[in-house]
């Protein structure tokens, strides 16, 4: 059984308040916590099922933080998913540290993405396209709400944000070319890519911030071919970092 | 207020019993209903709060269907969403008519597709894509759900679905070109892709049945460059029918 102390810590890191305040955030699902325990995040507490202890932590060697086990029920009271069959960890966070942009490879940067599970898909998608820098406007979705840790199916583990003041970063970034996309921008299918840059992806309704444009160096376009007026933003980004890859960038 | 009879009725058409039984659907939110009275689906009803109504619906010329105003609170009340402040609409189901696939153009083929939002997603990349046929497997998440209506974001009235047993369409389309994603498969940056045929894409978890997989002709998959060790099947319909269009399917 869980303590109550545990219940109302873990379920207080639902909240963005209360994870600033200790610092730590929740890690929900076997996939999840499998991949956090390979990662160089310092976990705190695992809960888990009977079944999930034997097969994935009472037998492995080095183990430096507290577990405990606990039901389904349990599992599902302290989380924020509706069932979980397998396991809850509590994790520090990383501090916000600032991510340097060089002259080789590609970074991410979100102006403004409000819907979390947004976020953890795009997260996703850097990783698979071997994007580990994603810069955040500070008001883009918490890396670490529960629903972005989700989407990022542990992609959060390899790909580090860092929440700043956009227009400022990309101030001191003007030497690195910088892609955004708008309607009037360059055909993907024709753009030569650069090798390096800063691709930066708008909030899901008002797109690109008119604070950010004047920091864009290249427009590029995803074209169309039907009806829908739009994309997802997760959508066009998978779109647009699968051009710049094609060619070499 | 809306009666008790059309509260009732339209509630149960969350149901795909209902659904089935009234041969009818919901469409909810601004964006969708405007969409849906642009398109040739049948309306039977509109519920929509004054400012719906004043704006888009009582100066139109031509209406023939009943529309009935409504508060937010009814609207919540009798739809899918948390909230909505705009308006509900019940149309008639399209008959499961065969959709022939010819030698000109693509169409997508679902296996199995289970989440409603991924369905209706994929319906709207379709519809940027210029693809107006999905074939579904009769496992696949019903087109007619609030959600996959709702994900669509409007496009579910530009691109017809057909919901069949899969194997068996394909066997009668033994002549077309059938691609489909698997791990082994060529890399699509690579691939020269035909001028027409039907992409399959596979269940969330399983990928495409093997029941289906002898039907595929062009194996093909997603270059992958980082750590995620998939891509959600939304994004991966893009990615591939974005690469389809670039080399001119």
């Amino acid at each position: 059984m869980v303590s109550g102390k545990w219940l109302k810590l873990v379920k207080s890191l639902q909240v963005k308040k209360y994870r600033q305040l200790h610092q730590s955030f929740l890690v929900e699902g076997a996939k999840s916590v499998l991949e956090l325990m390979d990662s160089a995040y310092a976990i705190q507490a695992v809960f888990a099922t009977e079944t999930f202890l034997r097969q994935h932590i009472r037998t492995r060697p080095g183990i430096s933080f507290e577990y405990h086990a606990a039901t389904e029920e349990e599992l599902a009271r302290m989380g924020s998913f509706q069932t979980n069959n397998a396991a809850i960890a509590v994790a520090a966070m990383l501090p916000n540290a600032p991510l340097q942009v060089g002259p080789a490879g590609y970074a991410l940067a979100l102006d403004g993405i409000q819907d979390p599970g947004n976020v953890g898909t795009i997260l996703r998608i850097a990783d698979w396209y071997g994007i580990t820098r994603v810069i955040c406007s500070e008001d883009t979705a918490d890396v670490y709400n529960p629903k972005v840790i989700s989407a990022s199916m542990g992609s959060f583990t390899r790909v580090r944000t860092y929440y700043c003041d956009l227009p400022g970063y990309l101030r001191t970034h003007r030497g690195t070319p910088c892609l955004g996309a708008f309607l009037e921008g360059d055909d993907v299918h024709r753009f030569a890519f650069p090798p390096a840059g800063i691709l930066v992806m708008g909030n899901e309704s008002k797109g690109i911030r008119p604070e950010v444009e004047p920091f864009v160096t290249h427009k590029v376009h995803i074209p169309r071919y039907g009806g829908a007026e739009s994309l997802n933003v997760g959508i066009a980004t998978a779109v647009i970092l699968d051009n710049v890859r094609r060619v070499g960038g």
